[in-house]
């Protein structure tokens, strides 16, 4: 079988390959689709170069023509979507309708939209003159990009299709492109649209590039290579942190999302008044997309009472009545059965599920667990093992001390969601609750489930470490995802005609907002200032 | 003698001391004042949860607190000012006037002013609001930061004093104070004040801790304790990557200011159109406070010709006339000598200089080097050692392409500086060459030295890796050295009366600017959004 082509250098090209992969059907368990390359480190280095060569030219390109490139691929994504999502199917197993063909697609090609928007507008590179230094500075692209994306959104947070790919883009970085290897041909299907989209508005040729799988130590010079800007990851904790310490040795910036167990504190209050649905939100929540989503929530936080014993009993009824989807990989099976098995090691009990499923497919019982805050807080690491899929571990804490004592020692996260009476007779509890969960995760949620992303500026998809490599900074939302892959960049005396378009006296067309002199304006630096 | 005390939870107290220290005085090579402890594991440990115990409370005190702390620090080193900046003298040998006294205590206290101003306005929080939506984000303090200054600075980057400190207290976060062991009274007695107006304005006791030395792998664990919230390090470019290492492994963000040594292009237009003025210029830049600055120009690129020959004699003459000052320790002298020699093994010619003065005093003669762009380019690592002191390299290059592959040769730098015809008749080859120079250095500046760092929000004093650990930061101007320091924390359905005042429907007193629904406004949300 002939190897499908690598996208380097504007070219679709063979590879320069030192092994052969192809993707699995996770509901068969057999592989499908064609044989991919994995590349030798020959092929790195040339798209490297080219990415070098593309950014050259990216940052003498106005921000209106990447905005027409975004939006030009978001359509040529949605004349091609049946193909593209029934690959993403196949190569997932997640459903076709409505998550990967309502959901996940329109979720894509609104973020590229966003993204055009972003581009276009210019705000994002927060333009900051001071007229009477004459000292002017605003953010800049750092080079290309190496986009590795997770293997459980093959289309929003994609190599070659999502988030880190729009922001980069959208900030003037060129992508290079690394494809989840267990969906190979979904990511290729995008990047033949995004390659025909940059051709056809006249981008650089290598502005996307695509290369399908690496040996680990090839990938690891990738993240570290003094050609290459940044890197954004989203993936595995141990793969996550090796990539990070490479590229930290060498001073590249890499932007991680790695790993979150998303707390969930369930007050009394909450659960006594509207009990069936919190229950509901909750197994819904927790088992969607069979709880392959970065802010499932894998640990709820409950005070011990009458209350939290319905809880556990009615979610373990759901859960046993809920048929398991199938998982992305026999990976994510056996990593999500040795995590449970970890958990139980740890002191957890076991309320139902925790055992593989039989069939072709890969498929695990709906698991929930259960521990007490007294032996959570003995082994506070091994008992916030993720257990990334359909499962999730309750913590029964005595007492709000305990409960606080317990969220004192968890881990960055991405999110920590307090469900709590509407009544105003509980703000005392949630003020101390919130006080301890607030600064571990990124985003702060009331009576509402985690698992939900909206791509809005007010976003933060991002949190303290381990969530994240780095707490400033967000995954989601257009402009601030853009901010990741910048550098700041300062005009010191620099005459009007010598200074980038944004940076001059006249407001570029499109009324950017600029810090001049202290205030947020979209005018024109005044004729009577200093400058 | 007996040891001075450590400032740690709010008292004065003895050291667990594992060693002992004075300073000395450059100009005489003798100890001076008193003795310090070197502090042990002990010493960290207490401070780091005294730490914590003051951000549990800062995170609850509004901006307008923290900002009279800033004014009234800066009030009382006003008072105290004589005796800090002797100490200050005796310590590093700087000069009293107009240095110490009349440039950089102004300019300490000035900074200090400017971020209590960014405290009480509270924009640097980014509150940003998606109405529809009811998404909310705004930027908080990160946890306890561990400063770590330089010894250039003594006061304006000075541990307990700076920027650095400056903007973390700014931003809400409590500051482990680090000294740098070659200025500890200097140090103690900034601490002394800032404690003083802790108690008079009633922050949290722990809010300003000093330590002044540490053991190596001290202060390794310390950057990457989990209590500690973020790490400010200014200074040499070994120690800090070893932190860096640590802090990096624990997924705590580090800023570091490592080493920079600021290319100055002089095209022959400009040496044509003034040349006597460039002279000038570069040799008050370039011995202005004995070369010890992180932005002095120790890299000049020339094109071969008349104008840069003439440049260069010019320039010898004048370091031989003018008499060196004296270097901040012993260290730095010997750095100093092994950066020259090293420079010299690489292959570049001495043209005066070289060697170290006699006398009691740390000195060197005022040093310059040459070397063709030829050979800089056969070792480009070992031709960009960093000669931290009185000394400056000329690489002369054959034409500008070859200029630029010098350029695209250099690793990150703070500044990057090129001086043209005013005439306008070398546009062309002003924008070639900074075209290559701008993605490495953090500002570019036109016809000016880089040796001066105004405090303004549009400052970068930044830039790519080895220069600073991150390039998107700036350790210079507020609001944006605050950014450093905080986290990005969004809420997603909370109620308006659990919301942070800056993220209410109503914007708090003071006009604060918030991004709503997609432009900045200092108004409140609007009663018919749909919040």
């Amino acid at each position: 079988m002939q190897l499908q082509a690598v996208l380097v250098a504007g070219q679709w090209r063979k590879a320069q390959a030192v092994d052969r992969f192809r993707a699995v059907d996770p509901q068969t368990g057999q592989p499908c689709g064609p044989e991919y390359p994995v590349s030798s480190w020959h092929d790195c280095d040339q798209a490297l170069d080219a990415a070098c060569e593309a950014f050259a030219q990216l940052r003498q390109t106005p921000g209106e023509r990447i905005a027409q490139f975004l939006e030009r691929y978001a359509e040529r994504i949605e004349a091609r979507a049946e193909q593209i999502v029934q690959a993403a199917h196949q190569e997932t197993a997640l459903p076709l309708r409505p998550r990967l063909a309502e959901v996940e697609l329109p979720r894509t090609t609104g973020q590229l939209r966003q993204a055009a928007q972003a581009a276009r507008d210019g705000s994002w590179r927060r333009p900051t003159i001071d007229t009477k230094l004459n000292i002017r500075s605003r953010l800049a692209p750092l080079g290309p990009v190496c986009v590795m994306g997770p293997n459980n959104f093959p289309l929003a947070f994609g190599s070659a299709s999502g988030g880190d790919f729009a922001a980069a883009i959208a900030a003037g970085c060129p992508v290079i492109a690394k494809a989840h290897s267990s969906h190979p041909t979904t990511t290729r299907l995008f990047a033949e649209e995004a390659f025909q989209a940059v051709q056809e508005v006249g981008l650089p040729p290598a502005t996307v590039q695509l290369l399908y799988r690496l040996r680990h130590q090839d990938g690891l010079r990738l993240v570290a290579d003094p050609r290459l800007g940044a890197t954004g990851y989203t993936g595995s904790r141990s793969s996550g942190l090796k990539l990070k310490a490479a590229a930290d040795a060498a001073g590249k910036p890499i932007y991680l999302e790695l790993s979150s167990i998303n707390p969930v504190v369930l007050l009394p209050g909450a659960l006594r008044e509207r009990m069936q649905a919190i229950v509901q939100e909750f197994v819904t929540s927790c088992l969607l997309g069979c709880g392959q989503f970065c802010t499932n929530p894998g640990l709820v936080l409950l005070l011990a009472g009458e209350e939290s014993e319905q809880f556990a009993q009615q979610v373990v009824q759901r859960f046993q009545q809920t048929s398991p989807g199938v998982l992305l990989s026999g990976g994510v099976l056996r990593n999500l059965d040795a995590s449970v098995r970890r958990l139980r090691e740890a002191g957890a009990e076991l309320l139902t599920g925790g055992q593989q499923l039989p069939g072709p497919g890969f498929r695990y019982a709906n698991t929930l667990l259960r521990v007490s805050a007294a032996r959570f807080l003995e082994a506070p690491r091994d008992l916030q093992t993720e257990a990334f899929g359909n499962s999730s571990l309750l913590v029964v804490a005595a007492d709000a001390e305990e409960l606080c004592r317990v969220i004192d020692h968890l881990e960055g996260n991405l999110t920590g969601t307090i469900y709590a009476s509407t009544q105003g007779d509980e703000e005392t509890l949630y003020e101390q609750v919130a006080f301890h969960l607030r600064p571990r995760v990124g985003r702060l949620l009331c009576d509402k489930m985690p698992t939900g992303v909206a791509v809005t500026a007010a976003m933060n998809h991002g949190g303290p470490f381990p969530a994240t490599g780095h707490p400033h900074f967000t995954a989601v939302g257009m402009p601030p995802a853009l901010w990741r892959f910048t550098q700041l960049q300062c005009y010191d005396n620099v005459p009007q005609h010598r200074l980038p378009p944004e940076l001059r006296d006249k407001n570029p067309p499109g009324r950017m907002w600029r810090w001049i002199d202290g205030r947020w304006t979209q005018e024109d630096v005044s004729s009577d200032s200093g400058a």
